[in-house]
Formats: C-alpha cells, structure tokens, sequence
C-alpha cells in the first residue's frame, strides 16, 4: 500500500460555467496532498464515478434542486469507492462505498459531512461497482420512484420510455416489464434499440436517429400510451403528447436535449394534451425517496439475480478522461451507464 | 301565447372553421319552423345562453374532448331556457331548465338525447338563471372541481388563478379563499382587480395590461405558490413555473391565449420547473365530474346565499350579437361570466 501522507490527490475542478455544450477550458485539473481524517471522518479512494446528464445541470448558475457547483470547486459527482482510512466507528479501512465523491481520487469526508454525502456501504455480493452506480444507484433510484410512485403502472398499460438504453431508461423499462406494461423504448441506434428488445425485453425500441416517431409510437402503441418517461424533452415529448390516452401520466426526469440549449428550452407545445386527456405531468428528483432507497434495491438485487433485469455500464477508463466523456451523453455515444473507472 | 305550430326558430351555424379570431363569415344564419315533440321528447325556449373560452375549441377540426361542431351545425351551447311543450314525464311546460341548447331560440330535444343534452330542471330560487350559467353551472363545476380534485388546496397555501374575473376565475378565487388559501387572481384592467379584491375578496390582483406579471407574484406570493390555476396559457402560464413551489399543483384548466393563434401554441418553456420543484400539471375536463355536480351546486348555493361567495355575468342581449359577443372572451372585454340573452 502506498503511504498516504505522501499522496496526491489529482481531481477536476469547474473552471467556468458552460455555454452549450462543455468545453475544456470549463474544467481545470488540480492536485493537493491527501489529507489525513480527523476523529469521525473517513479518506475514501474513488473507484468509479457515475457521469449522468443531470451533471449540465449542476455547471449552471441559478436555483435548482441542488446548489450549482461553485466556480473553482471540485465538479460533484456520484461514486463507489474503497475505505483508505477512517476514523469513524461505521467504516473500516477496505469497505467498498458509495458517496457523492466529486470528480477526484481521494476523498476526505469529516465527521459532519458523512450524511450529507450520503457515504453508505455497499454489498458487492448483491451487485458489481458499476451496477451500484446503475441499476442499484441513483439512475436506479430515479427509475425506480419515477415509475412507481408518479407513473403508477397498472397492468396491461402501455408505457414509453425514452433514453431506453441509457441507465435510468433500462431500469423503468425492465421495470415496468415486470409490473406487466407493454414497454416500448426510444433510442438512437439500431444497436441500442435491438439491445433494449433482445436482451431487457421491451416489446418494441423506435430508433429516433432514423424514421419517424411519430409512425412508431403509432405502430407500436396501438392501444395509445398511459406513461410516459422523459428523459429528454423537445420533439419527442411533443410528439408522445399527441398520443396519450385519458388520464395519462407523464414523469418529467429529465430533458437531456435541452441541456446545452444556448436558446431558451423548447416548451411542449402540445400540452394542451394534458387538458384535453385529463393527463398529468410531474417532476420527479430522487433525493426526495432517500429513505426508500433501502426497498428499491432489495427488489431490484432479486430481480437482477434471478434473471429478470439485466444491467448495461459503458466503462470508461481514466479520470483524465471526464471532460471527453462526459460529452458522450449528450451526443447519445454512451451504450447504458456512463461510468469512469479511476485509479 | 304564441302559436307554437307557426313560430319560427332562428339559429346560428358554423359556416367554415375559423383560422384565428372567428369572422362573421364563419357563421351562417338559418331559420326553420318550430317542431313539436315526439313521445319523450321537450320543446325548450332558449331564454340565456351562456358563452366559453371552450367554444372556440369546438370550432376546430380534429380530436379533442367532445366532437368538433361540424361544418352546417347549429353551434353548440349550453344554455337556459324554458319548457314549452313536453312529451316527457320529467318536464312540464314553464319549466326552468339548463341543457345544451345550441344558439338558436328553439331546442327540440327527442327522448333518446335528453341525457346527452344534459337536460335538467333548475330552481330559480337557489340563484339567478346567469347564476346558473355560472357558479351554479359549468365554469362554475369547472372551478369547483378543477381546484377541488386537482388543485386540492389547503389551508394556508397560496392560490393564484388567471383570468381571476371570468366564470371560472371568480368561482376559483373566491372558494380558495373560503378554503383558507391566500389568493393573488391574474386579470386585465384596473376594473377587473379592483372587483376581484374589493368584492370578491381576493387577497390580491395583478393586471397584467399594465406592469409585470412576474413583479406582482414576486410582490403577492412572498412564499411562493402552491397551486395556479390556469385558464390563459402563454407568458403568464410561463412566468408562474418560475415561481412555483415544491409539490405545487398547475391546474390546465384553459388557455384562451393560444386559441386563436394562427401559429403552434406557446409551449410553457419553463415546465422543467415542474421537475426542480417535484411539481404536477395536470388538465381538467368538467364532464368527467357529473355525477358529482350536485354536491358542488348544493355547496356553492350555501355560499351565495349566505354571501360568501358573489357572482357576476356580462349579459349582452339579444342572439344575433353572437358572433360579436363571443369576440369580448378573446380581447379580455367582457367582465364576469358572458352571457347572451335570448328572445
């Protein structure tokens, strides 16, 4: 093992704030030494970090969910990593992790910020790293309480789900499998779509790079369409909104296309949709279920070991490589979670 | 009396689609001898009909709530009116009673459509034949169960409602505030939000004809908004989003902005706010609730009758200034429910 005291700590700093889509001189590299726990702390090495969409959304200045990452800080990131060191009766030195790491090797998390950080153990037995930052983490968490608690599924339903093959649009269509929905999935690619009906078992993806959604929301969703689960906005939920049925439910995760408007968001314009069917659409941000977080991963970890649901990670190597990367969820490269595997 | 057998029944029909504001080409003016019911059936006298935001959508082509009115059509209406011949146990001649009338002096109702028509009798003593078109009618069951159900208000929220002086807005405003909310009404015009706070007593009222709407919530709403009820659409429905709270409540209630556009409607460009602020959107259609009209009317007329509730009607007379009437809802001319009286 090497001698703590002596290491550095490399990590990736937000530079500037983003106009459009991320460019390098957004993001600076920095190193410091690695900092030792006081008493109730605990040092974690990074593993993996989990690069999600809703990370645009941290770089932007303004009132969200969640603070914006400040100018100069460490870019905040979900991850798994290893217990270097600890003060804190709960963890031991080799524990595996997930935290809110930052974009870094080493993290040092003092007494007080270990709720905040939301540092848990992780049960490898149940799950790989990488399936602990998909299916049983917060892409996971998301799909999980988005469905079940906004969408609702009843059996014999039919939902849509776009960004299918990507982490949260895996586990709300495997998901809602298992509750008995026709699922029909978008994505970009015939890779992806074949994918998400070969091996999750949707019965149908409408690949949006090539023909029309509109013709496969109608050939594939003969009975109309009672959830759907935006992760990406613009002319897709536009044209799901002129194929719902009454008293439709509409999760609003995510609008992954709008991230890197340098124009206002495009606004549905067909949400008028919502009046004539009686239909809702709501807003869903995980963090409100943590304390449920417990049960969706007992139910997901059954059904990932008996064969029900499957996970996919798109693992890429290097934590120098964060700011390339991070580029491929928004222009529809990644195939399942985006994860960096670090050190 | 006049002689029934040689009356004349004036009507006004759809002529062509509107594109935009309705022109008087749009209508086409007929008459036709009066007909006396069949075994069944009632012969009803219009004597108020009432005029809605919603009219304007049933002008269009194309799938919607209810049928378009087709091309040749008498227009439909829902109205007040007198029995004057009746073949049906139900109703006796000099009966009260609302239904759907359609413009024109006469409706014959035949056995087979007195429910469709929603042909019920009215009693004059619980309120005014305009309070009927009213509170006590369908912007009045569209308020009532618009915020009921889906606004689901509490005691100590804050309410705001567009088009706050129209049939729905006064009806919103003024059973939120008995429900214990404090309530900001959007209107046009000095007149209009002196009425609603003066005599209605709103809490507040924001013209949005003169000064910024996104200043008066700021000013009104100092801890946010828990539920909108949306009658108008546009900028409005858009500058509310940014002030919203977490977990409110948008009522879709109308969007008489956008009716007559002749360009798509305004997507609310921000509606991602619905996702920060783990918000819900969701539309309304009064019919879905006419089982439960009566608890509403039994409700409302407490109110009227013991003052807590007001209600005021633009009574224009006379069924040939339809088409002219109807252009008040579009430019913000009419003040209170718009009503036309007939014959």
């Amino acid at each position: 093992m090497t001698d703590l005291a002596t290491t550095i700590n490399h990590q990736i700093r937000l530079a500037a704030r983003p106009v459009g889509l991320p460019k390098d001189s957004d993001w600076s590299f920095t190193e410091e030494p690695v900092a030792m726990p006081a008493e109730g702390g605990v040092l974690v090495r990074t593993t993996h970090l989990s690069l999600d969409p809703a990370m645009r959304g941290w770089m932007n200045e303004g009132k969200s969910y969640i603070p914006p990452v400040g100018i100069g800080e460490v870019m905040r990131a979900g991850g798994i990593g290893e217990v270097v060191a600890s003060r804190h009766p709960a963890f031991a030195v080799g524990d595996k992790v997930s935290a809110g790491l930052g974009v870094q090797e080493f993290c040092l998390i003092p007494a007080d910020q270990i709720k905040r950080a939301g540092l848990v153990k992780i049960d490898t037995r149940i799950g790989t790293e990488t399936q602990w930052l998909n299916v049983l983490g917060m892409p996971g968490m998301t799909g999980y309480f988005g469905l079940m608690d906004v969408g609702q599924p009843k059996a014999g339903e039919t939902l849509v789900v776009s960004g299918a093959a990507g982490a949260v649009g895996q586990t709300v269509g495997q998901l809602a499998k298992i509750k008995g929905c026709r699922v029909v999935g978008i994505a970009g690619g015939p890779d992806k779509c074949r994918w998400v009906v070969e091996e999750l078992g949707f019965d149908a993806c409408i690949d949006y790079k090539s023909g029309s959604v509109r013709d496969g929301l109608k050939q594939h969703c003969p009975d109309g369409i009672d959830i759907y689960f935006d992760n990406v906005g613009g002319e897709i939920l536009d044209t799901v909104l002129t194929r719902i049925n009454r008293k439709a439910r509409i999760v609003i995760c995510g609008a992954i296309s709008q991230y890197n408007n340098t124009t206002p968001v495009q606004g549905p314009k067909n949400y008028l949709s919502l009046l004539v069917n009686r239909a809702r659409m709501e807003g869903i941000v995980v963090f409100d279920y943590a304390d449920r977080y417990g049960i969706a991963v007992a139910e997901m970890a059954g059904y990932l070991k008996d064969g029900r649901m499957k996970s996919k990670e798109d693992v890429v190597d290097g934590m120098a490589n964060f700011p390339a990367t991070l580029l491929k969820l928004f222009n529809g490269q990644n195939f399942g979670k985006l994860v960096l595997r670090v050190g």
